[in-house]
C-alpha cells in the first residue's frame, strides 16, 4: 500500500485497516480537529491527567523593547497543575512536596531561542572574516528583517543578537530570537533561513561554500553545555523555604539529612558526567508538557536543571534553575483540544501567558524535587521505598 | 480544599469543580481503567497518533543465563510505527526517510538497568574497604536475593553485576539489573533497597553512616556520560544504506552534501558541549514513547545517541547508536488502554517483545535522522524550509 | 626542622641537608636569580630543549580601545620553536609535520581572561537583583578602577565585561579582563578582589552574605565547557594545506586515510566524553610552555582544542582551534633566566609580543597534530609504531 | 639549513648558531646525558625547585597476579616534596596546607593504562561480531602475547582486559594494561600494535577495513569522562582531617566557611561544565611532574580530580580523588639527570616505587587544595589576596 499523508476519512480508514486498529479508545475520538497537526493520522493516544495544587508567588513579566525580561509585580496564588503521566506515586509525591514547600517563589531571568546555522567557507581566513562581518551587520539585519514584507517571514520572531564561533573553515552562527508566547522553532527557522540565504549568502564579503540551516552548535532537542548555561527558551528559577517543622512533619526527615543527600547526590552527578544536577526534574517537565501540548521532544533539553539545597536558620532553602524551558502558550500543539483546555484551566491559554506558564512548570518541578529528595535522604529511604512499593503496582 | 489522592467518582468531580474543568474532550473518557495509574485524577490528555511504515531487518534476541543478549535469527518485515505528536511535517519526514532507507537493519547489543545507591562512610578507608567487600559479595548477594521469599522482592529483576566508585568517604554503587520485558525502575528499586538495607547495612565490615537509595552516579532521567557510554536500558544500533539514486530521488540531495553536513554538525555539537551527536532523535523517541505508554520522563536519557554517516561505494552508510533505550512492553503505562492497543498494533504487547520494540524505536529514529539530515544539507536546506513552511502552520 | 620560606644561602643549604640533595646537576646552578620566584628553594630541574623550524604566516595584531583584537598585517617567517621535553620522537614528529605543512597560517580571534567570583546572597531574589545591578554598573566600575590610585590595583588589567549567572542564592560573576602581554592571573585577581570587596560589597542594593574570590564558574586551571567555548587567554586558530604530494612523500599516507582517521577519532572522542577533539595538542603545548617559562599548571586548559580535517581539491585542509592559550611574554616565569632566553630566541621576549607568541604555539601544535594523525592513519600506523619503537628507547 | 635530528656536538652547535642561542644558562649544561631524550637538541630549560615537607600515612601496595592493587601495610613518614615552578606563593601555600592537614592518608585504588584502538569494519554487523569475538579472545590474546618472543613486544606491559564499544561500523577497543613502574605509553603502544596487526587483523572472523592504533575513545593526553571515571594510570585518593583548631590557627578561617566555599565552588564547576571538581590540583601536579621527569603533556589528564569537604565532629574532612595519575619511577624522563635526583630525594627512584610516588603526588595536591580553598573562603579571601599581592611580584 502507498502511504498517503492525507487525513480525509477514507485515508484514515485505509491506514487503520492495514494496521488492524479497529476500535476501542484509540479510534474513539474524532480526528477532524487534529487533521492539521500531523500527516497520516490513524487515531489518538490517551494519557490520564491528574492535578496538584501548588501555591506560587508568581512574578509578572514583560519583554522590554531591548529584549530583556522585566518584572512588573508579584502575586501569590494556588495553581492546580495538570500532569499527564502513568507513574504511580508521582502525583502524590509532588503534592507532598507542595505541602512542604508552602509557597514557591519563581523568577524569569532570560528569554531567547536560537537557531544554530553554519557557513562552511573556503578556509579559516574567510570564516573569521565572515564572523566579524556578521557581528557588525546586526543592526542592518534587524532592519532588513523588519522592513521585508515576504510573507514567509515571521513578524513575531525578533532577532535579538548573534553569537559567531569559528572552527576551522566553519563559521557557526547562533541566531538569537524572541518569539512571543510561542516556543517558536518554525518561525525562527523561517527567519534564520531568510537571513542565511537572502542576506548572508548574497552580501557576505566572500560567499561561503555552503549554508547549513542547523549544525548542532546549539543543540536543538539535544542537551548541551551551551543550552544548560546560556539557555534556550525561558531561564527560570524556583525557590522554597522548608521549615524544620515542615521537613519533620510532612517530609519525615531532617534538614541535616536533606543536606547530606544533596552533597552525595551532587558528587554522584559529577562522577557520572551529568550536565544537570538535580533529582528528577524530567518527570515533572514531561507530565506538564504532555498535558499542555508542549513538544515532548524537548523534554530532555527543558529538563536540564541545577538544583541546590542549603541549611539556613530554621530550615532548608531549596532551589532549582532551568537553563531553558522551551514552553509556549500559543502555536504548535497548544491550540489543539485537550491541550488548550488544560492550559486554560491554569489561565495559561493564549497570548501574554508564557512567562506565567514557565514559572508554573518550574514551581511544579521544584515540589517534586523536594519530595523525591526527601524520599532519598537516609531517614527517608524507607518512606521512599514504601511509597513506591504500595503505589507503584503498575510497574 | 484538601486535595485527596482518591480516584472515586466524587473525588474526581470535586477536583474538576475546583479547576473549572467541566466538559469537552478532556473529561469525555471514562477514568476507571486509569484509576491505578496516578493519584488525584481529573481527566485525560489526547494526542493524535499518526503512523509510518518502516521496513526493518529485525534481530530475534534472547537474554542468556549470564545476562548476555544473544541473537537467534534475523527477519525483515514492514512495521507501521505509531507516533503521538503534533509537530507538522515530522510524520511526513520520517516517511520520506524510511523510503530512502529501504530496509533498516537493527541490533541489540546490551541490556542493563541500574540503580545508583551510595553509602556514606566515616572516612575514605572505610569507603574503600566497603567497595572491595561489595565487589567480592556479588555471588552471595545474588544467592541471598534469589533464596529470599520476602514478597517485596521482585523475581524478575535479576542482579547482574555491580560497579563501585569511591569519592572521598562515599562509596557509590551502581547495582546492575536485567528486568525482563519491563523497564523495571520500581522492581530494581525494591531489590536495591533490600540489598542496601537488608544486606550491606547488616553485614558490611564497618557499618556505613548512611545508605542513600539513589545518588546520581547513574543519572536516573538525567543524561550523563555514564549512561551515554555504558547504557541504561537496551543498547541498540540501527543502520541503513542509502544509494546515490535514493539520495537523489527521494532526499533530493547528494551523498557528498550529506557527508559535509555530518562533518559540520559533528563539529557543532563538539563546540556546544553536547553529549549526543545526532540531529533530532528526541522527536522520534518522544513520539513513539507517547503512543506506547513509555515513561515520557525518560525521553531525554533514551534519546542520547551517536549518529554516523560515511560515503561508501555507491551511496552513504547511515547509523545511529542509542546507549540506552528505556523501553518496556509490560508494566507501567504499557498495560493501559490506548498504549496497549498501539503496542499490539506492532506486535509488541506483553512478554517476550521488548527487544523487538527497542529495535523498532531505533529504526524509526534513524529514518527521521536521514530525512532531517537531508533537509539540513546545503542543497536540502531549501527543501527543509519549504517543508516546515508549508506544513508547520500550527507553530 | 622548621621549614623556612627564606632563600638565603644558609636556609637553602639547611633544606638540602635535610633532603640529602648534595651535588650533581640539581645543585649546580646559582639560585640567586630565582630567589623571588618561589619560597623554600632547594635546587633546579633541568629539561633538555630541542627545536623545530616552522614556517608561519603570522598576523600582526593589536588590541583596540574596545578590547577587540585587530589584525594589522600578515608576514611569513620561519620560527625555530624551542621545546623542553624528554619524549623520544616528539621533536622529529613535529619537524615532519612542519615539513608537510609548508606554511602554517595563524589567526588570533579573541583575548580575555576571567576571574570567577561568587556572591552568596540571602535568597534567589537578592541574587537576581544583584546580577542585574552588576550588569548595569559596568561603566561605573570601569571608571572606579581607573580613577582609583590604590597601589594594589593593576593598571594593566582592564575590565572589559562581566557575565553574571545566578544559581539558587548564588550570583556567580565572571569578571573579564585584558592583561596586556602578561597572562595576568595575579593582576586580575587583585582587581577582582578590589571590585568584590571595595565596590560590590559596599554598594550592592542588598549586601551579599559572602564574597568568594574564585568559585569555579570559569575553571581556573581546570578544563571546562566554558573555557573551551568562550576562551581564557588568547583564542587562536592555525591552518595548513597539505598537498596530496606532501601527504604521500612526507607523511607516507593519503588524504583519504587522514580523513578516515579524523572521522574515527572524532567519533571516539565523542564516545569517551572528551571536551577537546584533537590528537595530542598537550604534548606540544607542554613542551613550548616548559621552555618559555609559562605556567605548567595551565597545560591542561591551554590544550583544549578542536581540530578539523577535510579533503579539498588537491589535498587536505587541517586546522586547530585553541579556545584559550594562557600565554605571556612578560611577568611570571618569563623574566627568569633560560625562559627569557628561549623567548628571545623567537623574538617573543617582553612587551608587544604576546599575540606573536600565541600564534607560534598554535602553529607548533598543528605541526605535531598533522604528523601524529598521519602516524595513526591506517597506512601510517606501521610508521607510527616504527617511529616509537626506534626512537622511544627511553620509555 | 636542513634541520638534522642528530645530537652530535657539531649539529647542536649549528642549530644554536641559526637560533642565535649562544651563551648563558641555556647552553651551560652538557647535553650528552640528554642526547637520547629528544632529537635536535639545542640547550636546556632550567626551573627552580622548592620543597615542602608533608606528613603522609602511605600505604604499601603490590599488584596481584590478577592485576589488583593490594595493600600490604601502612606507615607514616614526612616527605619533602620537590616542586619545580615559578608561581610565587605556591610553595608557601602548600606548606601551610601541610601544616593544617597534620597527616595526610593516601590510598591507591586501581592501576590500568589504556590504548584506544579502533577497527573500521564494512558495516555495523561486522563491527558487532568483531567486538564479541574480541571479548571472547582475551585468554588467547594474553597467551599469544606471553608466548611470543618478538623483541618488539614488551614483557612488562601485561594485558589485563579490554572494553569494546561499537559506534556504527567502528569497533572501538580499549586495551587495558599494567606497565610496572613505568607510565608505559610506548610499551603498551607496541603491544597494542602487535595485537591489532598480528592478531586481530589476521584472525578476525571478517577482516576489518582499517586498524587505527589510537582513535580517542580513551583520551590520550586529553581529559575525558572516560578517564575521569575509569582511570588512566593510578587511581589515588588522599584524605586529611582538619581540626577546628588548625583551621582557625593555621588557615585563619572556619570549617563553616570552608564548607560554604566548597558548596559554591562545586555549583560553579557544574555551571561551567567542568569535568573535574577541585580548586587547583594542576598547580601541584605540574610542579611535581616538572621536578621528577614526568610527561608534562599529561598534566591536564593527571589533574582530573574530584575534591570533597564535609564538616565532621571537631573539624572538616577534606579529600581528593585522582582518576588517573600518569606517573612513573622508571623509563621516560625519570632516568635523566635532575629528574632521577629529585625522585631519589623522596625515595622514589627506580623499580617498586610507583605506588609510593603516586601517593606522594596526591598528598601534595591535597595540601595545596586545603590552603587554596581556605584562601578563597569568605574570611580567607583577604588572606588570599594579601598572599598573592605580597609574594606574587613576578606576575
Amino acid at each position: 500500500m502507498r502511504w498517503p499523508r492525507k487525513n480525509d476519512a477514507a485515508s484514515i480508514e485505509a491506514r487503520r485497516s492495514v494496521m488492524n486498529v479497529d476500535g476501542g479508545l484509540v479510534t474513539s475520538v474524532d480526528l477532524e480537529p487534529f487533521a492539521g497537526a500531523a500527516e497520516s493520522l490513524v487515531g489518538v493516544a490517551v494519557i490520564p491527567v491528574s492535578a496538584v495544587p501548588v501555591a506560587i508567588e508568581l512574578g509578572t513579566y514583560e519583554l522590554s523593547d531591548d529584549g530583556d525580561v522585566v518584572e512588573r509585580g508579584r502575586e501569590t496564588e494556588t495553581v492546580h497543575v495538570p500532569l499527564a503521566h502513568t507513574e504511580g506515586g508521582l502525583t502524590a509525591s509532588m503534592t507532598r512536596g507542595a505541602l512542604a514547600a508552602g509557597t514557591v517563589r519563581t523568577y524569569v531571568l532570560h528569554d531567547r531561542i536560537t537557531r544554530a546555522s553554519c557557513f562552511v567557507c573556503a578556509d579559516a581566513a574567510e570564516a573569521i572574516a565572515l564572523a566579524r562581518w556578521i557581528d557588525g551587520e546586526m543592526p542592518a539585519m534587524r532592519e532588513w528583517l523588519e522592513s521585508n514584507d515576504d510573507p514567509m517571514l515571521s513578524r513575531r520572531a525578533r532577532l535579538r543578537g548573534v553569537k559567531t564561533h569559528v572552527v576551522g573553515p566553519m563559521c557557526h552562527v547562533l541566531w538569537r530570537w524572541t518569539t512571543g508566547d510561542a516556543v517558536g522553532p518554525n518561525m525562527m527557522t523561517r527567519n534564520s533561513y531568510a537571513l542565511n540565504m537572502g542576506y548572508v549568502m548574497q552580501r557576505a564579503p566572500a560567499k561561503p561554500q555552503r549554508a547549513i540551516l542547523e549544525a548542532n552548535m546549539g543543540g536543538d532537542k539535544k542537551p548541551s553545555a551551551e543550552y544548560f548555561q546560556s539557555g534556550h527558551g525561558k531561564t527560570v528559577l524556583a525557590e522554597a523555604f522548608l521549615s524544620d517543622e515542615q521537613i519533620r512533619r510532612v517530609l519525615r526527615t531532617t534538614a541535616e539529612d536533606l543536606e547530606a543527600l544533596s552533597w552525595a547526590g551532587t558528587h554522584g552527578s559529577v562522577a557520572s558526567g551529568m550536565q544537570s544536577v538535580a533529582f528528577t526534574p524530567a518527570s515533572a517537565i514531561a507530565a506538564v508538557f504532555a498535558a499542555t501540548g508542549q513538544d515532548l521532544g524537548m523534554v530532555g533539553t527543558s529538563s536540564m536543571a541545577q538544583g541546590t539545597g542549603r541549611r539556613v536558620e530554621g530550615g532548608l532553602q531549596a532551589t532549582i534553575r532551568f537553563g531553558g524551558l522551551e514552553v509556549g502558550t500559543v502555536g504548535g500543539g497548544t491550540t489543539l483540544p485537550s491541550a488548550r483546555d488544560w492550559l486554560a484551566s491554569i489561565d495559561c491559554a493564549g497570548a501574554g501567558k508564557v512567562y506565567r506558564f514557565a514559572q508554573i512548570v518550574a514551581a511544579a518541578a521544584l515540589c517534586l524535587e523536594i519530595s523525591a529528595s526527601a524520599a532519598m535522604a537516609t531517614a527517608g529511604s524507607e518512606n521512599f521505598f514504601q511509597a513506591h512499593h504500595e503505589r507503584g503496582g503498575l510497574r
